[in-house]
C-alpha cells in the first residue's frame, strides 16, 4: 500500500487496510521460503508446512512491516526478513507443544505437529524452521540478525519459556514482577524484535529505533495480558487451541494474580502507552504522511487489545 | 600464529601447531559468547554450558580458522563466527541425544544434557545454542549467515538427520547412494559451511571459495566414513560416547555396506582428493606463504583420517 492510498482511507481502518494489503504477500513470502512438500526429505518439509499453513494472525511480520512503513522505510524491502519473525514464532509453538513441554494436541484448530508427524520429526521441523528464519533475515544485515538472535535466545524467548516452566512448579508463589519478567521474554522480546527487524530490513530511519522499541515493549506486554485474559474467557473453538489451560496448570497469569477487571485495565493502559508513542516515532522518522503513519500505529495498538483470538 | 611462525615449523606439525595456537582462543570465544551460569534463567545457562564444556575436538571452528588463513584472510577476525559452527554442532548433539531421537545417556564421557537437566531444559538449551550461533555469525555478514543457515537447515544437517532416522526403519535396504545423501547432509554440510564461513568472516579471497568448498566436501565425507569405522572398532571409553551403536540399531554405515577394508580405502581416497585441492586453493588465494598454507590443508586432511576419536 502506498502512503497516498493509506492517507485516503478512513482513520479507523488503517491497520485493517494495511493487513489486507500485506497479509497475502506475507503468505507468499513464507510459501516461497519453505521447501516444497515433495522435496526430500518430504516428511520433514510436510511437517514444516503443517506447522506454518494455515497460519494465525501473522502479527509479528505485520509489526515488522508496520515498522518499516512508519520509520520511513520500504515494507516491500522488509518482506522476507519480516517473514523470519513468523518462522521463529512457529518453531516456538512446535517445540512448546511437544510432550516434554506443554504436551498439547490442538493448535490453530488442527493436530499439533508431533501428533500429526511424531515427536522426532516435530522436533526437527522446529529446528529447521528456526534455522530457516535466520536464512530469511540474513540479507537484512547484521543488526537485523543480531536483533532476532537476541530476542529468540536464552536472554529472550527461550529464557522466558524456561522461566514459565519453572513457575509452573510453584503455583501461587509467583509475583507480578516475576510474571512480567517471564512475559517480557516469552512474548515481548520477539514482538519488540519485530519492530527492530522491520526498521533495519526496510531501511527506516535509525532515529525512530528507540521509540519504536518502547512501542513494541508496551504492545508486547498488552498482547500477553490479553492472551492471559482470552485463555480465561474464551472456548477452545474460538481460540483454535486449548482454553482454560493456564488455570488447569496452576500457571501464574494476570487474571489469576489481579482479576479480570484489573487485567483489562492494565491492557488498556499499555495500549494507551503505545498510542502515546506513535507521534514520537513519526516525528523521529520525519518525512511526509505523518497522520497516516500515526494512525497505523494507533490502530495496531488498539487492535492488539480489542482482539478476540 | 603468524605466517612467519608457521613457516618455521616442521612440515608434519602444521595442523597440530595451528590447533595449539587457536584451540584456547576458540574456548575463550565460546566462553565469552555463553551467558554465565548464574545469569537468569540459571538452569538454562548451566545446561548450555554443560553441553559446551568440556568440548570435543572443536573441528568445525578450526576448519573455519584454517579457511580464513589459507584464503589470505585473518583468522583472528573470524574467531567469533568460527565459534558459531561449534554452537550449531553442539545443539545438534543435544537434540540428537533426546529420548525421542537417539536416546543416548553418554556424550563426551559425561551424562547427556537431558539426563543431567531433564528433557524440557535440554530441548530449550539446544534451541538457545542454535539461536546463539546466529548471534555469533551475524557480524560476519549476510553470506556467512546464509551459508550457516543453509548448511544447518532442512536442506542440510536437519534434513540429513531425518534421512538417517528414516533409514533406521528399513535396515539392510539402504543403498550406498542413499547413505552418501544422508552423510553429505548430516555431517558434510556443516563441515563444508565451516570453510565458507571462515573465508567470509576472515575476509579471505573469494577466488578460493569454490576449491575450498570442494575440499570441505571431501573432508566431510572422509570424516563421516571414519566416524562409521570408529563406531565399529572403538570402545565407549575411547570415544566418550556409546560405541557399536550403529550396528545395534541396524544403521546403514560404510563398514556395514562395504566392510572395514574398503571403508578405510575410501576414507584414504577422500583425504587424497582433499590434499590434491590444497595447491589449487592456495593458488586461487594468491599471496605469500603458499607452502605453509598448503601444508596446513594437507595435515588437516590427513588428521581427519588418522584420528582415533
Amino acid at each position: 500500500m502506498t502512503k497516498a492510498n493509506a492517507a485516503q482511507l478512513p482513520r479507523a481502518d488503517r491497520f485493517t487496510a494495511f493487513t489486507t494489503a500485506w497479509a497475502p504477500r506475507i503468505e507468499s513470502a513464507l510459501d516461497a521460503l519453505l521447501p516444497r512438500e515433495d522435496e526430500a526429505p518430504a516428511e520433514l518439509h510436510r511437517a514444516m508446512r503443517h506447522a506454518m499453513f494455515p497460519g494465525g494472525k501473522r502479527l509479528r511480520p505485520l509489526c515488522a512491516l508496520v515498522a518499516a512503513e512508519v520509520s520511513g522505510g520500504d515494507p516491500a524491502r522488509a518482506l522476507v526478513a519480516a517473514s523470519s519473525l513468523e518462522l521463529v514464532h512457529t518453531y516456538s509453538l512446535v517445540h512448546d507443544d511437544l510432550p516434554c513441554m506443554d504436551d498439547d494436541a490442538l493448535r490453530r484448530g488442527r493436530p499439533t505437529c508431533h501428533v500429526a508427524f511424531g515427536e522426532a520429526t516435530a522436533l526437527l521441523a522446529g529446528d529447521a524452521l528456526l534455522t530457516l528464519a535466520f536464512g530469511a533475515v540474513a540479507s537484512a544485515g547484521p543488526d537485523a540478525v543480531s536483533s532476532l538472535a537476541l530476542a529468540a535466545g536464552s536472554r529472550g524467548m527461550v529464557g522466558g519459556q524456561v522461566g514459565d516452566l519453572a513457575a509452573e512448579d510453584r503455583p501461587g508463589a509467583v509475583t507480578l514482577d516475576e510474571l512480567q519478567w517471564i512475559h517480557d521474554r516469552k512474548t515481548g522480546a520477539l514482538i519488540t524484535a519485530s519492530f527492530e527487524v522491520g526498521l533495519f530490513a526496510g531501511g527506516g530511519r535509525r532515529e525512530a529505533l528507540e521509540p519504536l522499541r518502547r512501542y513494541g515493549r508496551a504492545l508486547g506486554r498488552a498482547f500477553q495480558v490479553v492472551d492471559d485474559i482470552l485463555d480465561v474467557t474464551s472456548t477452545a473453538a474460538e481460540l483454535g487451541k486449548a482454553a482454560q489451560k493456564d488455570a488447569a496448570r496452576g500457571k501464574a497469569t494476570y487474571p489469576g494474580l489481579l482479576g479480570l477487571v484489573e487485567s483489562r485495565r492494565i491492557a488498556e493502559a499499555l495500549a494507551t502507552e503505545a498510542v502515546a508513542l506513535a507521534p514520537v516515532i513519526c516525528a523521529a522518522a520525519g518525512g511526509a504522511g505523518v497522520d497516516s503513519r500515526r494512525g497505523l500505529l494507533e490502530d495496531l495498538a488498539q487492535r492488539c487489545v480489542a482482539r478476540k483470538t
